[in-house]
């Protein structure tokens, strides 16, 4: 390895991303987090966002729970839980989207995203407290998400007479991610075959021949010539490359990791910008224009998802082109997100790497991508010095 | 005058931007218009967005009203109206937000924009033709509009507890544009009301102490310090003082001429970058962080309402600085979005200037900104000819 990355992920990590989010996120008044930080951690809105309250609450427990119990992370992720589980459902169960600063709710969307972080919340709560009420609302809440995936109308949203039946890239992610957090604790015998349906699902996005992941397929995998249909966002897919590498891990599948491992590779080549490096977060396959006004921009967390992937590719294969597209996304994306001042990651460059927002977070940025990436690839540099 | 304008604006719309929607937009096997066209007018999606539907019928049929019956736009108007007519509407009346090339529904929005283009559409058709039944269909969705507007819970959208109670710019502004385009054809004695109450809700998004237009205020017009409250759109405020410039020169109202002016100089002088030129899309009037990604970007729109709202602006008021910022404003715009090769406009540059779409027409862009801004402006400048 170039660089001791060991150390330079700890100091990122325990010295400057997380003291960010225990310092400015936590109300400490009403509960929950704030996550509208300026540059210098500064309120620029009180506004309480769901995915990312269920993500902090479950960033804040999986410390508690893999790293230190001393640090005071168990009472952080309390105060969210107490929170959301206050404040986050309406009297049907669905997950609100956003609530203002005492919890009264803003927006709900027709999308399973909230109800997704608040299960990967009250799990790693369980896992932390032993508190089988955390345990059977994380079991509910999933089963009314795959209800959902099924009966898509429930959401409300009408199905309409001209949209497209298409499988989105994000579901069989999400019950991928799911099934990862509820299989260390709960031993229901269902889960096994919803992972064989999401991973063939997932697989699907993936085209061998063309070493592309699709966000939108049709239902049998078949390509759609839309925009949507054309979309890539390989920081998605580079995601979805080191959920399935885990699972293959976990299963011993050395065909699953070898196609992981395959779709990680591919997709960084593809993300990567030949003119100014970084990934860019939209594209479309056959280079007609986007729709999306921020396609050529570069996010941190395609970057944080890259780091670790790549890392993770590198450990299960032994390949080092992986250590090479490291340590090129790890030189650039530090130079840039990083912010040795204030603490944890600028979020949003424009194509040539400059900063078109000094925000640290907001609706979308939160205690979770840069966390999750450093502690995972923490803990494998751990494991590797070990092996070593 | 620094150049000949009516000389160049005339080349633009009748050379380069008519043409461009006339070859490539028509969809003569299914009718309506396809708008998600690329650089050279080629296809990249056929699904057809509504309020773009609505617009070009509109556009064609003004052209065929005000400036020629000979060029067959009468006739593209007319097939554009007969195709949303069939398509656009479901059973309870509402327009949809999009539907596939045949006219099978694909999305519904809960917001009232869909309806006031089908409006505009409607209304001009019936100038165009005298045919009552589109005048009556467009009351008819008037009138619903209203009803949305004083009870948006009708659109289906829940109203959460927590949901700020606010005014958005955009409400007051469709019903300028409606009322502006319905009193030339209907005397309804509610409209005078109604534009009274419009102008004063547009007015109390204006701050004039602080020179800002707000696209969110509180009901009574107070500033919401949030990121929404905080936001402006620079080229939507100068849309707005041209409207109110237009209503107060069909009043003889000179004290909102005056403010409508006023509102155009500011709002001008508040979106133009010093660095690069050009407008901003977004800002935060505290310099805080604005929540959208594409805030800096430099779109087509807001450049096509200030060119036509600072000549308006001049010729009100016969000052001279209107004429500088045009200038400005021209040889920016004219250099950057304008296309001699393939005719229309590009939609879409960085902060620097730079494509970052080469698409002329998509989900949000059609036959509509920049043909209307340049029919304005000549018949500005043909109306100043005469009075030279």
């Amino acid at each position: 390895m170039n660089k001791d990355y060991l150390q330079i992920y700890r100091r990122e990590l325990f010295e400057r991303c997380i003291p960010f989010w225990e310092k400015h996120s936590v109300d400490n008044e009403f509960g929950g987090y704030f996550t509208c930080l300026d540059r210098d951690g500064s309120l620029f809105s009180t506004d309480k966002y769901m995915w990312l309250q269920g993500r902090a609450v479950w960033m804040f427990a999986r410390l508690h729970n893999e790293v230190s119990q001393d640090k005071g992370w168990l009472e952080l992720a309390r105060q969210g839980a107490d929170f959301i589980r206050k404040h986050g459902r309406n009297a049907e169960g669905r997950v609100y989207f956003s609530l203002d600063r005492q919890g009264r709710p803003i927006h709900i969307q027709r999308k399973i995203f909230s109800e997704v972080f608040y299960v990967m919340a009250m799990t790693e709560m369980a896992r932390a407290t032993g508190n089988q009420d955390y345990l059977e609302e994380a079991r509910e809440v999933f089963w009314q998400i795959y209800d959902y995936w099924q009966h898509p109308g429930k959401l409300g949203r009408p199905q309409l007479a001209g949209a497209r039946r298409m499988s989105s890239l994000a579901e069989p992610m999400v019950f991928l991610c799911l099934l990862e957090e509820l299989n260390r604790l709960d031993q229901d015998s269902r889960f096994d075959g919803i992972e064989k349906q999401m991973t063939a699902i997932a697989l699907r996005h993936y085209h061998r021949d063309r070493g592309l992941v699709f966000e939108h397929v049709d239902p049998d995998g078949e390509l759609i010539d839309t925009p949507q249909g054309r979309l890539q966002c390989p920081g998605h897919a580079i995601e979805m490359g080191w959920f399935l590498a885990r699972l293959g891990r976990k299963n011993q599948d050395e065909e699953l990791v070898g196609i992981a491992t395959e779709i990680i590779d591919k997709s960084f080549d593809v993300g990567w910008d030949p003119d100014h490096g970084g990934l860019f977060y939209f594209l479309d396959t056959e280079n007609r224009p986007p729709l999306q006004l921020e396609w050529n921009m570069k996010l941190w967390w395609p970057a944080t998802e890259a780091l670790y992937a790549l890392l993770l590719a590198w450990s299960l294969t032994g390949e080092k082109r992986f250590l090479e597209k490291h340590d090129r996304m790890h030189d650039w994306a530090f130079e840039r997100f990083s912010d040795p001042d204030h603490g944890e990651w600028l979020g949003y460059l424009d194509r040539r790497g400059e900063p078109t927002h000094q925000l640290k977070g907001g609706e979308w940025k939160g205690f979770f991508h840069l966390p999750r990436a450093l502690l995972y690839s923490i803990q494998l540099l751990e494991q590797q010095e070990r092996l070593d």
